[in-house]
């Protein structure tokens, strides 16, 4: 597997599907398959003819690692045949993610935590995956407190349909949404938002909150993040460490628009909160197709071959 | 005057002017006259010939009183002169705004404040009256400790021009922008909404922070909105006072298009912050072309025709 892996991608057609196939194909991997529903079955993307995902095509076993990139009800029904055939499942979904014993990865953040796994590593959430890219390091210079998010999200997360719909959609009726499933009280966004930041960070406990907004972009999500910390942390110091720290650009004024088609997580106006101590406010994008989820997927992938290889040595 | 006011629209046929001029239509007032400049002189706008800006056109004592809806150079230069004709004029730029002595009204916050006037009343910034609509109840029940916004601020507020370039831009390249000016660490646009804030709500030490952001919408701002409060406020009697709060209408989801062309400030998502002992948050969405800045302005006016009224009877 370590040389010449088989990957199987699982949703190859849809707006993640396409971004993960040819971040595949930039990296140089050769052997690489398409499944998606019985509807998208035959088509050919990407060079590769595209086989229904059945659950026995999956159990096959003829397929290392499998990036499953489908709705949270698919990945329920397809991953567990997946793993049954011996294949490893990075899945993007939220079937996953909060199950104790799935590590829940962001390779920057916790990669170590990947290869702990019984046949799945879960992807987060494409808001989870930037913003503890910048708040781990904050952490560990200075403990996090609390942290509060406002999130400007782009129509892409919502899938290739949504942003077929606004494409066709006048100008003029352009809305802010909250498009997800609502408690009366939380978006379930905010709530992933907020359970996985918990779990990725390995701090069960931190208070945090999120308004999570969808805005009339097609690609690249922003954060308006505001955060307390345990220890003084200077504005210049926190813009320092975020310099440091991987798959992180320190930009002046970030923008979705300046991330897009980039792997990097931008961050800028860090500044002090001077409504209160030890504050910090600061503003983030980045491409949720990509850093947001292809690519943090592939980048998982990469962490077990590399821990495979180092095991067969 | 309070009989038949003669009203003078400055910037008649901009972004503002435009529903200004409609909103003086719908609420019966006849005598209206409309200014602009000389490029624009000799249009008809509304029915009324365009009448170009010029100081001696507005000190010629014939208007009682103007609303201006022109950049902050331009109200600079032109208002004294409407001043000196005997006219009060109400100025929707920021020339005046933190102006010693100018009266800088949201008629539901700070009403009482507008017939203290030398000549010059000041319509506030497009965020600061809706969120100062909100936030005032809020305090009158439980004392303001701290105010944290990020807003969402549709293209409109950045003028007819800013519209046209929206309408001409593809989809795929809408962004977030932060399009004010800088001072490294705050943009203008924040230190207005911060500043405006506390003197509308006669807070000058309010300890408030926001992060301002353009949103590819064309009317319609939001704000996503934290509060810590001096004492306990429950999430549903914030919502019992929003729910009798003047000009506020509390719904459970607001957006930018459900409160386009409405007089009210739409506030929802009101709950706890959990992050803190007595903190809420919320959202709330105004349509920034009338409640941010047409209609404000307009029942600024209102607010002194009735003072007249009184004093004369």
């Amino acid at each position: 597997m370590a040389e010449r892996p088989r990957i199987g991608v699982v949703g190859g057609t849809g707006a993640v599907g396409t971004v993960t196939l040819d971040l595949l194909r930039t990296r140089g991997y050769e052997d690489v398959r398409v499944f998606a529903s019985a509807r998208s079955a035959g088509r050919v993307v990407g060079g590769s003819t595209v086989e229904e995902a059945t659950p026995e095509a999956l159990a096959r076993g003829d397929v290392d690692l499998f990036l499953f990139s489908v709705g949270t009800s698919a990945s329920r029904e397809l991953v567990p045949h997946a793993v049954r055939g011996g294949a490893v499942a990075i899945d993007k979904s939220a079937a996953y993610r909060l199950e104790p014993g799935v590590p829940l990865v962001v390779p920057e953040v916790n990669g170590r935590r990947a290869l702990a796994n019984d046949g799945i590593v879960a992807n987060p959430n494409c808001c989870a995956i930037p913003l503890t890219c910048v708040l781990k390091p904050l952490h560990d210079a200075a403990g996090l407190v609390r942290v509060r998010v406002a999130t400007y999200q782009s129509v892409s997360g919502a899938g290739a349909q949504a942003m077929e719909r606004l494409r066709s959609e006048p100008q003029e009726e352009h809305d802010l949404r909250m498009d997800w499933s609502f408690d009366g009280e939380e978006f379930e966004e905010e709530s992933k938002l907020r359970d996985e930041t918990r779990k990725i960070l390995e701090l069960p406990e931190l208070p945090i909150q999120a308004t999570c907004v969808r805005v009339p972009v097609m690609v690249g999500h922003a954060e308006a993040v505001w955060i307390e910390l345990e220890d003084e942390l200077p504005a210049d110091r926190a813009r320092s460490l975020l310099e440091a720290a991987p798959s992180v650009r320190v930009e002046e004024v970030p923008s979705p628009g300046k991330a897009r088609g980039g792997d990097e997580v931008h961050v800028g106006r860090i500044r002090r909160d001077p409504t209160v101590d030890r504050g910090l406010a600061l503003f983030l994008a980045a491409d949720n197709l990509r850093k947001g989820a292809a690519l943090n997927a592939i980048q998982i992938a990469e962490l077990l071959f590399a821990g495979r290889e180092r095991a067969a040595a």
